[in-house]
């Protein structure tokens, strides 16, 4: 491992380089922007390592990029995204989102922490595996996608589609880092999520808003629709929302208990007073990894520049969220939301999905967990922090849970200043080293686990 | 008057490029945009009349143009604005909105119809009268402002400084024109307005959305606050809210009687299938002209983009707009919604007063009017309809009833297709010299009135 690390160090510079040049390129599957070209970019950089790729489609679809490499008994399915979420609002990014920029030894970009960092930190770490000891221990098989930042919306039909790409001993997940105390972790888990657009529409066009005493209008009847959803308490009041949430076991309220707290460190940096009903510590935790939620993440209607405009908005539109714990069905969450607008009157408001995965859970004591608990305290001398699960989301039922793969993350750089999917995203760069050299530990160790 | 009338029609194509000068120039109040250019160009088209101008200002404020002309018994005052709304959404502009584009007899731009169009035109009426008649018969003075599209927020004041300046026989307001049965119009009232912004603040920046568990959420915080102020029946639920209406006179119920219907004219032209309560008639008529109301003008927050961004909101902005009816107070109603929001617990939600203007009335029989009648009598051989009040807002209230004046409107471009505040806003230009035409009727009725 002396001579691997000893590779990265020397090749510090053309690593960062390369990073960079990723980075350059915008890849916003929200906005269909860039997705072929980096999709041809990651191709090209798995065929440089020596692994035999191929580029996947399903009609409508990013491409997925799929390369093997590696002999060994055991096989790691590597998830990575090559695509990044949208960059407004643009004026709040002291530099431009796709001109990666090193300030204070921080690399801002759009994607940098997510999940473009990752996924080139992990190929290159891999180049300087093979450049100092020839082979590689394990079977590895990186599944790049590029629609995970719109809830992966058709990832689950490729993945049953190539069923046989996919079956591994173990997947490292595209996340990895420290906690707010500072802490590395490791996650088994992820939230599902249902992403939906609201849409009221009132007179064919804009009119002056002098005509308001008579005419329909979409923003009032959005803002009625949404205040049916959820309560000022915090409870969604969609009937049926709560059925199927599968409450947390034994093991997972054991595992709270042992989690770090960070409730101050949180508040300071989100710059708010308290938590929402005044949560804190394990409670917090509590609710912050086993509950659903109902976000609203955008609002739009009418005007909505400087100053005053008078007008009577033709449309309304909302986006919203909702993240999912195990059991619930995205599919249910839809209609279950249909029925409730139909019941309330609001039959008016169309629903566009735009999105929608599982939760999944796998086994802390995994061996590809305790791989990466061990490659972790190799490298780090840290002892890594086990998550039940993330409060976030990925495509991980699908891709793992459906094949009764176990899943780790780690080999990562989040931390709590990375500002993911917010203006001026960025990793500590020190980070991307350091996660370099755990993904040699981890797969040493995973080869013997 | 036929000199005068031919007059004009030697110099079309003068005035026609004349006026799409004017309209070149962008004039955004809401955005800061051209007030001091515009405020030159008007002041040199009035002394180019022979006016005596005056530029006024008050700290803040965009100028005001003075310009008075003409000798005689009787004084008119003129009211008219330089400034338009902003053109956005532009994307949904068919020509550009500050390049006039003659399309099937219309002219198409921002602010030709409100108020540009109306401005020039009297003031080419005059320029033809003086052509031909050689000297006004009455005094003539011009208020010009540039903040009506952001609720004449400085005029109030101007106008109790400069009372001396505004002392008249009758004033021609800003508007006038058509209705949606193609009848000629003439308006004694306008609603009075109060537009505020309701802000809401979450975290310090944009999080990512898994947050929303125990972090709050702005989009929610003002869905809910406004959920209070206005219920699905349309009943405004600020308490005092309605208490000062002043409802309808016996002359306004009988004036309601003999105004034409167009229900089915407009409900074609929205798109609408019925209007709110289904009202139709003379019933839709009294809400329309006599009924307050509290429209969202705009909406906005988080990601509002294409697809799905999976963001929690640090802000949240609401721009609404409060029609009012005699004799309600503006600052009251800014206080009742204060005490209201409070009250419900939204004392976090922050108000912004963005504009606020009296409603005003005066009598439809006084001499202005019935000259605007003669005149429209004389030069379109139609009687005009007489209504006791617009649904629309302007500062009629400081200008006119302020100091006893009766308004009229007329002389102008109005029509039911005109789009005023919307994308694709026109003329028709033969509204355009007949309104001009009807100038010169106008000036020699009021002189004999």
């Amino acid at each position: 491992m002396d001579r691997f690390a000893a590779h990265i160090d020397a090749n510090r510079a053309r690593y960062d380089d390369e990073l960079r040049a990723f980075l350059r390129q915008p890849t916003i599957a929200a906005q269909g922007i860039g997705l072929e070209e980096t999709a041809v970019l990651v191709a090209d950089r798995l065929e440089r390592l020596g692994a035999v790729v191929q580029i996947l489609r399903l009609p409508g679809a990013a491409p997925v990029v799929y390369g093997a490499l590696g002999q060994g008994e055991r096989t790691l399915l590597i998830y990575d995204h090559y695509d990044v979420q949208p960059p407004e609002p643009l004026d709040h990014w002291i530099t431009p989102p796709f001109e990666p920029t090193l300030r204070d030894g921080k690399l801002y970009a759009r994607g940098v922490a997510d999940n473009k960092g990752n996924l080139m930190l992990r190929l290159q770490a891999i180049e300087s595996w093979l450049a100092t000891a020839g082979q590689l221990p394990i079977r590895i098989n990186f599944l790049v996608e590029g629609e995970e930042e719109i809830g992966s919306v058709h990832l689950a039909e490729f993945c049953q589609q190539h069923a046989g790409l996919l079956r591994a001993d173990g997947c490292l997940w595209e996340t990895g880092g420290r906690n707010a105390n500072e802490q590395p972790t490791i996650n088994c888990g992820a939230k599902g999520i249902c992403y939906v657009e609201l849409i009221a529409r009132g007179a064919a066009y804009d009119l002056h808003s002098a005509n308001a005493t008579v005419v329909p209008n979409p923003a009032w009847r959005l803002t009625w629709a949404l205040n049916t959803l959820k309560t000022p308490d915090g409870l969604i009041s969609i009937p049926g929302f709560y059925d199927r949430v599968r409450p947390p076991s034994e093991a997972d309220l054991r595992a709270l208990q042992s989690l770090p707290l960070d409730d101050d460190i949180l508040l300071a940096d989100y710059g708010i007073p308290t938590f929402l009903g005044g949560v804190r510590g394990v409670e917090r935790l509590k609710i912050h990894l086993f509950s659903p939620t109902c976000t609203i993440c955008g609002l739009v209607s009418g005007y909505t520049g400087t100053g005053t405009k008078t007008v009577l908005p033709a449309e309304a539109r909302a986006k919203i969220d909702f993240r999912l714990v195990p059991d619930m069905d995205p599919a249910e969450v839809v209609a279950n939301l249909r029925a409730h607008l139909d019941a309330g009157g609001f039959s008016d408001i169309a629903i566009l999905e735009l999105g929608h995965e599982r939760a999944a859970r796998s086994d802390p004591e995994s061996a590809v967990v305790r791989a990466m608990a061990q490659a972790i305290l190799e490298t780090s001398r840290e002892e890594a922090v086990i998550y039940p699960t993330m409060a976030g989301t990925g495509p991980m039922y699908p891709v793992c849970q459906a094949f009764g793969t176990p899943v780790t993350s780690g080999c990562g750089t989040g931390y709590m200043g990375a500002l993911v999917h917010a203006p001026n995203e960025n990793i500590r760069m020190n980070d991307y080293w350091d996660a370099m050299r755990c993904m040699g530990a981890f797969i040493q160790a995973f080869a013997k686990a």
